[in-house]
């Protein structure tokens, strides 16, 4: 999507350590004209697969997945980091490491809100490694619901997660997918 | 909004200690068009007021601040949970006591993204005691914004923190006011 890579060049802040930074319109501030115009552009590439469900983890994929959901008029579940959540009941849990604070936790889906009769939808607003979503996709193997695919914003492309999991059969599709960023310089990945 | 208020009485489900779960629709599965909904309903009560952000905090509020920000087209911005974030730079800061969790937590808005040249609205899924909002309006006071007022999607007026914050000259605008739910029975308040 030519108009979210313009906005990474523009307004993308790159730190030491692979960290790109889009807290100016993605996943801090929301830039909600523009995350609609996302949404609408990744929910085309699922339309007429009956999905019935899109499927998050808090907090900065909840943007995306709202307005994706929202095109796709099902709802959006989002799953919780447990112990800092007050979710109660039978649970779906996965353990997903995060590289930014450097520990695992565990996160949570209240088993009402998935079952085998789903249709699943997983959307996040980064991909690199892929741990949050192979946490995710561990959630929807245990519901026994069908994972249609994953919608991504910006995949980091040089980090490997989403190229393993197209190899294991998972359909990933991403908004914008950065192929390298050394010295600063963003080069975005093509057809 | 009736329609709410009939969904509170459909799917609500009542702790002990005044607890009300509605994570059926509104905080952790989203209907995403029942959200619209009540996002049209709240922005008409704000139009016309040169609102320029939408201000909530993770997790559970993102969803109705997004869909009212996109009402209005103007960014939502949430505040982050301090320490589980990868938030730097300048920060403004505020301390919050959460019940459900029985411990004091900041949260924390990069300075960026929120100026004196804002008119902010607060948006949350709940008001309780009123701690979450009142962290929030720290934050907007820090920031030398004017706030413009709060939109709550479920306010329980039994706990008194919005009427205190009325008292205080606070707009604060609900979609749904619950006056008790003693014995299991929810009683809404009106006009």
């Amino acid at each position: 999507m030519i108009e979210l890579e313009q906005k990474i060049l523009n307004e993308g802040e790159i730190l030491p350590g692979g960290i790109l930074k889009l807290g100016s319109f993605l996943n801090q501030q929301v830039d909600t004209d523009f995350m609609t115009l996302m949404a609408k552009e990744g929910a085309k590439l699922y339309e007429g697969c009956g999905i019935t469900k899109v499927l998050t983890v808090e907090a900065s994929g909840i943007s995306l997945a709202f307005a994706v959901a929202q095109q796709l008029h099902v709802p959006m579940l989002f799953a919780k980091k447990y112990g800092a959540s007050n979710i109660t009941g039978d649970l779906y849990k996965a353990s997903v490491y995060s590289f930014t604070h450097k520990q695992t936790f565990d996160i949570v889906v209240s088993k009402k809100y998935l079952t085998s009769e789903d249709n699943v939808l997983i959307c996040d607003d980064f991909l690199a490694k892929g741990n949050a979503l192979n946490g995710l996709i561990h959630i929807v193997e245990q519901s026994g619901a069908s994972l249609e695919g994953a919608l991504i914003a910006v995949e980091k492309s040089f980090q490997g997660g989403g190229d393993l999991l197209r190899e294991e059969g998972v359909r990933v599709e991403s908004l914008a997918i950065i192929e390298s960023m050394d010295d600063e310089v963003i080069e975005f990945r093509h057809g």
